[in-house]
């Protein structure tokens, strides 16, 4: 058995998050003769591209968790420890966990991520769950569904009327899937399930606080995807701030600061608007001196490495990275899971290089486009190609959505059976991951 | 919207719970001239026979849980209330739900089924939980896979022992099923998996307090189940008494009232020893005074109504019933859901009749024979045929299991995906659902 506060015979990498990024550094240092710790804080690797399917109840949380162990059985130079970091010495090179173990690093590579962001206000957390965790997802589930079971039983007419009303914070991806998810849960798999209410009145709002969805696509696309939206029953609202959040429903300002507030009254509202990195990020810059930037994110050296601790790499949504082109103006890498994937396994080569003696490169991100889908037969895509970029929505942008997406999934199980739950979900419009282990007391 | 806590039209049948009983009765009253209203409290349909696997990680919730409303979406005359029902008034014909509806019934078909009992410790719920509900299986998984995690960590030989000591009290079907799995897991799911640990070293226990496991069985079939159980690697304590459980370990006294107490240390203990009615029938019994047996059943009429209440039936496992059987001496119904099933269709049909204005029947048991899984290739089976009880064991009864439980799980999907999922952990040995949303703090 081996001690993990000492230094092992071979250099001794560890990667805290096993994320994308995460994952993809360990596997790039499979049969390296460096001794890797993996520490996470669950017990699986999460594939979130598809997360909000399991909150909309498509799909059963195992069919994009992976085990963690399971997916580093074949390689023994990896020890999985369950834990959370709760503090770094840079001094002593070593991470401690909130279970008081302390682990030993000679090169270090924190893919901590990032978590929902509510602006400073932390109290909206309670009243509008963001999407991040399975944990997450089931209590999004569990909110959707109960609210129209709550509407059946509802005899007052205003209270009725505000449990079939869903409120989507944020119009960036998740914003976008999960609004239009639940406008086709509503007009199409709840149809002829209820006695008292009729599902397919339910209103669905998606708040957007700037002038167009889907921000980091061009602009055109923003503006199809806003149209595909309010085809499947989605009402966009752009321009709006929530100024409030409580039990009963929200405040909205529309146009600008001038703008006058209106109440929306719901029994679900999500949030999606606000990502922030981990706070293992300002951790790890109290103990670096290193710099954050507004989000949280570590600011990086090219190489995504840390100033003066070229032993400590961060990747993924927690750095503040550049790509490097030569001859170019250096670009701000993008917060998507490619991203993350190539930095990780960028910082696993660097470990390789500065371990043989070598110099580490600088970081150069391989753009592979940019892809939403926002419900049934409705996506947006914006794919470089040597021509020039490639933009496409509707059918054709959802079919490439959906086979990118399988393709990148873990396992063959899990794209076999996501592949049959979708096929299954598109020809009956049942959502077979319908339910819910409790319902809280409160909520019958 | 027609209004509940009224009389309807049309004669209204009242069904509490949507197990086995209470679904089947609502699909005997499906096309006839009744208003059934469907009282659950969770949002979805149970095959029980099979939450032992989601507890064990081999499937996922979905696969075995059938939304309650996409049940009843092709039979208008139901409609289904999520509810738990806390009051009966016999006297007004009606039924008061912890939301504050008050529902009016003609007819009421009370299937409110069974929980688990500790016998008077209920303060040994928190330490040793039981197998009921989706929850408890979700609670127990967590359970079962975080053992292994910590004992991963665990530098105190002794502690890590006993993380790796599991212990399931109870010798019935449940018991036997889960401490079969959770040998097949440590010996071969986790294989390879953990760097400090040797899984296959963990140890199994299974509890029982009688004198042979299953008793519900013929002795030679409860004698082959013990030696299949050991042979899986579960060591089998019979004539064991369960003395204490706490947050370390249990107290258990072998050899009878004078025997000695022997201290077991673990990690994870899981109750699967006592069933209990649910406290519904003390309710009932309160209100019309019939009596109630000692595990808190109703005690029926033959034909499964109350005495001096025509218009309430009690069915499945929370009736103390009989089965009718011309020129034999009656005997009782045992627990099982084939037996819960053919009470709610008797009751439906005794409904019918007198709504007709005609006599109802005494109640008869058909007898399938009984059906129990060990683990891999292990099972015991006993099924009644003209030509006296076949028993068989070991592989064909572990193949019959499977294709009785497949055959009477609910939906096309769902019979698939279990079939794909136990051919694909039969031949890899892997257990796909060894996802836990959440790790508590103090179990990292």
């Amino acid at each position: 058995m081996s001690s993990l506060s000492s230094a092992p015979a071979l250099p001794r990498v560890v990667i805290i998050g096993c994320g994308f990024g995460g994952l993809e550094a360990a596997r790039t240092l499979r049969g390296e003769p460096v001794d890797i710790v993996v520490i996470e804080k669950t017990n699986h690797h999460l594939f979130q591209p598809l997360l909000y399917q399991v909150a909309t109840a498509g799909l059963a949380a195992p069919s994009i968790a992976a085990p963690t162990r399971w997916l580093f059985r074949g390689q023994p130079n990896v020890t999985t420890m369950l834990g959370e970091v709760c503090g770094i010495d840079p001094a002593a090179r070593c991470v401690r966990l909130d279970n008081d173990h302390v682990v030993h690093y000679d090169h270090l590579i924190v893919a901590a991520g990032a978590t929902h962001s509510y602006f400073g206000h932390d109290d909206w957390a309670a009243q509008a769950p963001g999407l991040k965790t399975l944990a997450d997802a089931f209590e999004i589930r569990r909110r959707v569904l109960t609210a129209f079971e709550r509407a059946e039983l509802e005899e007052d007419p205003q209270r009725r009327r505000a449990l079939l009303t869903f409120v989507v914070i944020g119009g960036g991806p998740t914003g976008v899937e999960m609004a239009g998810t639940l406008a086709e849960i509503a007009r199409h798999t709840l149809a002829g399930e209820f006695r008292r209410i009729v599902p397919s009145t339910a209103e669905v709002l998606l708040i957007e606080g700037s002038n167009r969805v889907l921000q980091a696509m061009p602009e055109d696309l923003s503006e199809r995807a806003r149209q595909q939206l309010e085809r499947l029953g989605v009402r966009v609202r752009l321009d709006a701030l929530v100024t409030r959040i409580d039990a009963q429903g929200l405040d909205v300002r529309e146009g600008g600061a001038s703008g006058a507030a209106t109440r929306i009254d719901s029994g679900c509202v999500i949030w999606a608007a606000g990502v922030a990195a981990s706070p293992l990020g300002r951790l790890l810059a109290q103990a670096t001196h290193v710099e954050c930037d507004r989000a949280g994110r570590v600011r990086v050296q090219p190489d995504l490495s840390l100033p003066d601790h070229p032993e400590i790499s961060v990747v993924g949504d927690l750095a503040a990275a550049l790509s490097h082109v030569p001859g170019q103006e250096p670009r701000p890498v993008p917060g998507v899971s490619p991203a993350a994937k190539q930095m990780g396994r960028h910082a696993a080569r660097n470990v390789l290089a500065r371990i043989a003696g070598g110099a580490t490169h600088p970081f150069r991100y391989k753009d592979w486009g940019n892809l939403a889908t926002i419900g049934r037969n409705a996506a947006v895509a914006d794919v470089p190609t040597p021509f020039g970029p490639l933009r496409f929505s509707g059918y054709p942008a959802w079919l490439f959505w959906l086979f990118v997406h399988v393709y990148f999934l873990i396992g063959f199980r899990n794209r076999l059976i996501v592949l049959m739950d979708w096929a299954s979900a598109y020809w009956t419009f049942r959502r077979h991951a319908r339910v819910v282990p409790e319902v809280r007391e409160s909520e019958r």
